[in-house]
């Protein structure tokens, strides 16, 4: 099952790409809101199993009515240095723990668009991002998929030299320039995937593809990632999960290369589509 | 003007400690949840200015009845060594610029009650707490005071092994187990204060004084910290602030300190007044 958020609408997306509005298909019962679906996201699959998905079809959808699929979480966890190829080329260690910043909510955006740059050196780190559906607090891992409500695509991007200053550097602040959190176009339940452990993404631009890779290598796979946050801090629903990049970025790289004005980023993942974004 | 969150309901508190309920008092005007109070943050103050504070005194609120003043944000900022005294104690360098972490929302609590310690290493932190009122980008340091509704003291609780593991060791997981960020009892405008810049706030554990300092040796004041995250992510209303601790914390002493079960920390802010919290 696929969900998007088109035009402000939480919106159900067919097998064949034909899509309802589930506000009206639902009669009233769920809202416009996508965010407020994750609240009562048993609730919602219920619903959602006898919508007749006879509307249009995604084609037809203009770019820009797309939102992110995951709005206004109320918390937003971010790994960092989850794939050991990238911690490598970051001259770090493979954590033996979860090194978690935040993303702030402003930096949230859409699958498509244009992100400003703000002068410096602004990195690129394709990633999977998990939507808790079911909360909870010390979930164990066998059982965590039963409560991510469904994954999408997404960019962490990331002003590097405000991430990496100081005798104490927090990743939060460099990562959170408005639109640096984009993601879409629809959130994929974990049952589309055939291994929901092991899902392709990279990204490109101008065409030339920068990053590879597969979410069966990260250091802490979701259901890990879920295990330990949540013996930490309680896991609310519509809360979501930035899960790490996979090797590629561009401080990595000799010589070291950053986004440039006029370049184009696509994004992608397996299951869930890709995103285009413009810099400017 | 001081504003408390009592069972639930945004309360204003009068000059002699009186108080009356403002969803009552404004006619519906406004409704019970204080978080909603900072979205229409100037509107309040002119609804507020006509109320006649005649309710019972806030000496009759039993202490359980009180919840933070902004329990809700949908961002929350925390800032690192922002006193130079604790960051000389931390080992660390002050920073250039700021060190900016997040304590997750689900970390939030009220000013009395008992506080769970995980097992491990938990340190004390008293901090003031900014809200802001009035949300914007860029907004200039000389005229950051006019976007923050109000002030209160909290708790930055932080369990120290995890919050310094690693190569790159973020402090905000280690900063969020449930109840690590007590606030309150009342928030307290601007006004409320002769140099809202020079505010003397402190903790004592087992009526032992152990922290001890003024707002006025911030290393980057509250207008100063409002002007330099408005120029990279938009402050929204309801947003806090964690603006950092002065000097006495318990990793920093010879030998080191932590909380026990057991222990009463009391935590105090001029104009704002005492939380009393019990480890166990």
């Amino acid at each position: 099952m696929r969900l998007a958020n088109i035009a402000n609408r939480a919106t159900l997306v067919g097998p064949d790409d034909q899509i309802i509005d589930i506000a009206t298909g639902s009669g009233g019962r769920f809202g416009t809101r996508i965010q407020d679906c994750y609240e009562r996201w048993d609730e919602l699959l219920d619903v959602i199993a006898d919508l007749p998905v006879t509307g249009p079809g995604l084609s037809q959808v203009p770019l820009t009515d797309y939102g992110s699929p995951a709005p206004q979480p109320r918390q937003i966890f971010a790994i960092g240095l989850n794939y050991a190829d990238h911690a490598a080329e970051a001259n770090l260690a493979v954590p033996e723990e979860l090194t978690v910043f935040t993303k702030f909510v402003t930096s949230l955006a859409g699958p498509y668009g244009t992100i400003t740059l703000p002068p410096g050196t602004v990195d690129w780190e394709v990633e999977m991002v998990t939507v808790i559906g079911r909360g909870g607090q010390h979930i164990c891992a066998e059982h965590a998929w039963d409560h991510v409500a469904g994954v999408t695509v997404a960019q962490d991007l990331s002003e590097r030299s405000m991430q990496l200053s100081g005798d104490a550097p927090q990743f939060s602040l460099g990562k959170s320039f408005p639109g640096f959190g984009p993601m879409g176009p629809v959130l994929a339940t974990p049952d589309e995937f055939e291994d929901p452990n092991n899902i392709a993404l990279g990204c490109s631009i101008n065409g030339e593809p920068v990053q590879s890779g597969t979410t069966a290598d990260m250091v802490f796979p979701v259901p890990e990632i879920v295990a330990r946050l949540s013996r930490i801090t309680p896991l609310l629903a519509g809360d979501i999960i930035f899960t790490g990049t996979p090797a590629g970025v561009g401080i990595g790289r000799s010589p070291q290369r950053f986004l440039q004005p006029g370049d184009e980023l696509v994004t992608r993942m397996q299951g869930v589509g890709e995103m285009r974004h413009r810099l400017r």
